[in-house]
């Protein structure tokens, strides 16, 4: 465990208060397998309240790994974060250790066991859901963790790294309004997401700010992806009296609505204005290049890895309207 | 450096053989930096020739870590060739770790200093160009290598996983000439690359079976982006004598082309038929949804994993054209 008969000392009281053996307390943290999850779990909360900053405090130097943790590896903005992260460690010196959870409880497992046997130096959660007991495991080891884009409501005691969320969708309403357009449809996402509530928030502000009101019936939801802003779009576009433009809460809801308005015939920005949210590199290839909100997702991605090796907060980085070719006036 | 005296003996070797003392031998071995260049290059490859495997078998029990070197890390194809070297990664139970070269030789000297003081187990390289060098210094160190999508002339003598891009260059070309196209424009990539190469020879293969052949003045170069499809696909529908189908070597220029064909207010597929090639999740979104050749990036990132642990020996996999709605009959 350590060279330093203080630190051993010690070990002998954790191992007293857990009620283990001395072998156990050791099992526990190097990280061994042959320990059952209740043991394990009762062990490392006995030494995090003991101040056992976890298992990199007593090695001879930092281990030198951030590992960051993606829901999925997408060619979405997961592959804009990893860029600003890569970056980041490459200045700081340290490696980027890569997972994935899309394989479910397993890799949840896999990812908790490699963690507590491997050193790390911190932890970057990119994940929009489902972050909990995760969040909850990584805080027992006393990793230090940092909430990347934090849309999970578990995040809140994190440090964490986010966009201007309201800001960002107050800026994209209020240029459609601008616009003159007042049957604005808005496609927001999964409802238990904070970015979801933040964006709502600041669509209505914005029509607040003009003294205006939404019609409620165009507010609607989609899962942040293509096919559910085809679908979701394309029933906005069906109503006997569709809305002149749509604010989609991401670049992919949004070019799924413009396929939903290309099926159907209908014109962008002639007949239909178009905003997204993330400002993805796809976003000024579409056709017509899309408006959008700009998330600094690789300055984000870098921040996430300051603050995990405690050089930086966190915080929230600003957002910026990016206009295209899918707006015009009504 | 080892506790067999065998082991040490052969060390005082090395250091006899490379005319330096045992001490700099330990030190190139243990990858501190308090070496010169020169020196290092020589005790390495001393080491070498006298079959030490690199670092690792020397150490107890393999690094668990495969390292994936890329040009830059980008929303592209490496996406989703990390999807699956991240998927394989966890089978193996091995860590990803992920490097970038995009910040020059710098970034190459750190990478390598990295991967000399920390172990690995092999480094999957998948980068498009400028590879040698680092080839090079990577086979002194005696890390398994592997090649991802090769396409640098000087990865020849390296395990390598590729796509067949002959066979799906070859299939997208007599898609359009079974249309009853005749002047297909082919906006190749860079000249030095050898999937631009096997992708022209698929062309031209299509051609010959049909016995037709290509008009050498529609053959152009882009560079694989966006931009570059934008401008020589303009060019190309700018001639008097236009192509009416275009055969773009990656989706990014197809939608390039898309571009170029929208603001010059040329219908695709009506009056152009467009073919990409990667199959990016990008091509099934674009307007119209966009014909192109599948490369398996997914399971080539994952063959590569299993190849760098020596459980496959690399391979080349199979493309397939995805017929959607950009091509359509002269």
């Amino acid at each position: 465990m350590s060279d330093a008969d203080g630190d051993r000392a010690t070990m002998a009281e954790i191992a007293h208060a857990a009620g283990v053996s001395l072998a156990t307390v050791s099992k526990v943290w190097n990280g061994r397998s042959d320990v059952s999850d209740r043991t394990r779990e009762r062990v490392e909360e006995v030494l995090r309240v003991h101040g056992y900053r976890g298992r990199r405090a007593w090695a001879a130097e930092p281990a030198g790994t951030i590992d960051v943790i993606f829901s999925e590896i997408d060619c979405a903005w997961e592959g804009e974060h990893l860029r600003g992260i890569e970056a980041a460690g490459h200045e700081a010196g340290v490696r980027i250790v890569v997972s994935s959870l899309d394989r479910g409880e397993t890799a949840r497992r896999q990812l908790l066991q490699r963690l507590r046997a491997g050193r790390t130096d911190g932890a970057i959660l990119a994940t929009l859901t489902a972050a909990g007991p995760l969040v909850t495991a990584l805080g027992r080891l006393n990793v230090p963790v940092v909430a990347l884009d934090p849309a999970c409501r578990t995040a809140g005691d994190l440090l964490s790294v986010d966009a201007a969320n309201f800001a960002g969708a107050r800026a994209a309403t209020a240029h459609l309004l601008g616009l003159g357009h007042r049957r604005i449809g808005l496609i927001a996402g999964l409802a238990e997401l904070m970015c979801s509530r933040a964006r709502l928030d600041g669509f209505l502000a914005a029509h607040d700010d003009a003294g205006l009101s939404p019609d409620p019936e165009l507010i609607v939801r989609g899962e942040f992806d293509f096919p559910s802003g085809m679908a979701v779009g394309g029933r906005l576009l069906d109503r006997d009296a569709p809305p002149t433009a749509i604010f989609a809460m991401s670049d992919f809801m949004a070019i799924g609505v413009y396929e939903a308005a290309r099926i159907r015939g209908v014109s962008v920005p002639d007949q239909l204005s178009v905003v997204g949210f993330d400002d993805l590199p796809g976003a000024r290839w579409a056709a017509p290049p899309l408006t959008t909100v700009r998330q600094p997702l690789r300055e984000m991605g870098a921040l996430a890895v300051r603050s995990a090796l405690g050089l930086a907060e966190g915080g929230v980085l600003a957002t910026e309207l990016v206009v295209r070719e899918s707006t015009a006036p009504v």
